[in-house]
């Protein structure tokens, strides 16, 4: 159970993404039937459109989404360091360009601290540089500054209704990994992302290095899986200790047509479905399952209908905030790994190659892109 | 009140649009919660996708979109006529290609109605041509075609529960309108639509072919202006005697960023809204009036989220159910005129080259593209 000034989160939690202050096609009052208690939002992009200033005026984000419940705001570091060529990063900050207009800004540790102070979530995360995983130089003189930026991150925080929580670095390597988890804990965070996971590494690494971390983090705080949401990688994750988890997976996946069934994921899109009259998951109670054949659902998707995006994107994210419902009990009554093994043995994860496929759509979590709708 | 299977309709009605089998954007619920009582679909684009059997098997449209009130299909004359240069008119029926895989096709008054059929809406309409409604010659002929063609439609209708109207055609001259509307009464259709207006002719034109057709129409039997649904238009007609109207302008409107308040139409996307906490109009029981602020729905707009096209469309489609709830009140308490007069005191209609940008959208009323979502 995490408390929060906007409401308890009950723990471990999965919490959907809403980039741009919106869990992409669905209202606030979708994410509270669906049972959603923590949303997260993205600094870089919040901070470029409409900006942090007019979100402060229009009653922080809380207000400005009309989502009353729990956020999280992501620091931004991810997207600007996903900027490739249009960033240059200093001791200082990191100099980027708008991928909206081009314009050239600034972040700076203290900078990313007073747009999450203006944005108003009740979690906050600092600025961190996200190399790729798998450099070991790069990883190492990176996680140097990435602490010197936590600790400038601590000293600008002024709102203590806000949690503020330091983010694990450390590419793939257990030396660094650990030497970041005890740097930070002798700060003292509310709260503990692990960043750089689940950007292209093999899995086998991402839960090797949750292995070398977690146990260093002190036990009374949150630890925060940043990125990773498939069903079968949150056992993976609660299993290890992790309490929260984000993801754009759910969401992206859901617009593309896939979602989730307790025996995998199926693309609504094939035409197999097209007379199927049966809902994507039989007895789910999401309201898509609820009203709406996979017929209709592939017809929306084939003829392009928003409606299918919608219906799609509510049973995700329902399958997803139900199954962690399900781990909450089941680790209360002391039968996670029953649960578990039962789970797993009836859910087969997408094959390798459709898994990287989404891992990489993943992996562009809330990342910019030069044209359209990041 | 028109009386259907699927439940009653008070009149005058406008009703939503909803070409693939979803008025876009919206679930069902939400439709009812708006107070639609009539909803429209399309024949032709059905027709190719999904297929009408299709949602035969899948408990007609009724079952299929989930909507358990009355719909009404469009033949889909409109559509195939819309398809210049891809298309064949003959006494028997046309022949066309379709906008998605360019596969040839061919209706017939016969082949409309089976599919109508097929599709079980509450009321159907007979396929008509729909030409240039300043050419005198093309209009002449095509209206006795027209003519044969609705003998040919009530021959092959064989469902007693679908209502099968008639449509006046004539373009802008009353002596074709005139012998349109007498002929067609003469065959006693159970209902009447105006076909071939508001598609780009000057609106003095509509409203004298209105002048010259209602009178001639039964009385006992509905009179339906298709594609009209602008506030000022629907206070024109009512008070020529029109009991439904449907119209992709509200919807394809809000999809645009403009939204319908009382002193006349609005357009979010605007910089002057991007602080602005108020309501799209104060007073206004919508979902998005009671939640959200034009700054929000402008981010949203501006970020291109899905979320903003849903919150518009809600708003319009609710600002004309709800003008029309009081136009019928209005007429009860025979204060009709008082209340025109009132409301266009402080409605402004767009100005004209902006009612013709969105008069040029509205004639594409479900009409085919080439590529993309029609």
């Amino acid at each position: 159970m995490m408390r929060t000034p906007h409401g308890d989160i009950p723990t471990p939690v999965f919490a959907p993404v809403g980039t741009q202050a919106t869990v992409k096609t669905l209202t606030p009052d979708e994410l509270v039937t669906i049972g959603a208690t923590l949303i997260l939002a993205n600094t870089y992009h919040l901070y470029l459109r409409p900006g942090a200033d007019t979100i402060a005026r229009l009653g922080d984000l809380h207000g400005f989404m009309g989502w009353p419940g729990p956020i999280l705001t992501d620091s931004g570091g991810f997207q600007v360091f996903s900027l490739e060529g249009l960033r240059r990063v200093s001791e200082e900050g990191v100099v980027f360009r708008s991928h909206i207009d081009g314009s050239e800004h600034f972040f700076s540790p203290e900078k990313a601290v007073e747009i999450q102070e203006k944005l108003g979530a009740d979690i906050i995360m600092v600025l961190d540089e996200c190399p790729d995983p798998m450099d070991y130089d790069y990883n190492k003189s990176a996680l140097e500054r990435t602490h010197r930026w936590a600790e400038r991150c601590l000293r600008a925080h002024t709102r203590a209704d806000q949690a503020l929580f330091g983010i694990v670095q450390g590419g793939v390597f257990p030396d660094l990994r650990g030497k970041s988890a005890e740097f930070l804990t002798s700060l003292g965070f509310p709260g503990y992302g692990i960043g750089g996971l689940s950007v292209g590494e093999p899995k086998d690494k991402t839960w090797e290095m949750l292995d070398v971390t977690v146990p260093l983090l002190p036990t009374h705080a949150p630890r925060y899986l940043m990125g990773v949401g498939s069903p079968e990688d949150l056992f993976e994750g609660v299993e290890r200790g992790v309490d929260l988890f984000d993801s754009v997976l759910p969401t992206r996946l859901a617009r593309n047509g896939g979602v989730f069934t307790s025996r995998g994921r199926i693309n609504l899109r094939k035409a197999k479905f097209a007379d199927d009259p049966a809902p994507i998951e039989e007895g789910c109670d999401c309201y898509t399952c609820r009203r709406f054949s996979r017929a209709y659902l592939r017809h929306l998707l084939k003829a392009g209908e928003i409606l299918g995006l919608r219906l799609n994107t509510i049973h995700n994210l329902h399958f997803l905030v139900e199954l962690m419902g399900r781990i909450r009990a089941a680790i209360t009554e002391g039968s996670f790994a029953a649960l578990k093994t039962d789970f797993l043995s009836r859910y087969v994860p997408a094959a390798n190659d459709e898994d990287q496929r989404i891992k990489h759509l993943a992996r562009r979590r809330g990342k910019p892109k030069r044209k359209g709708n990041a």
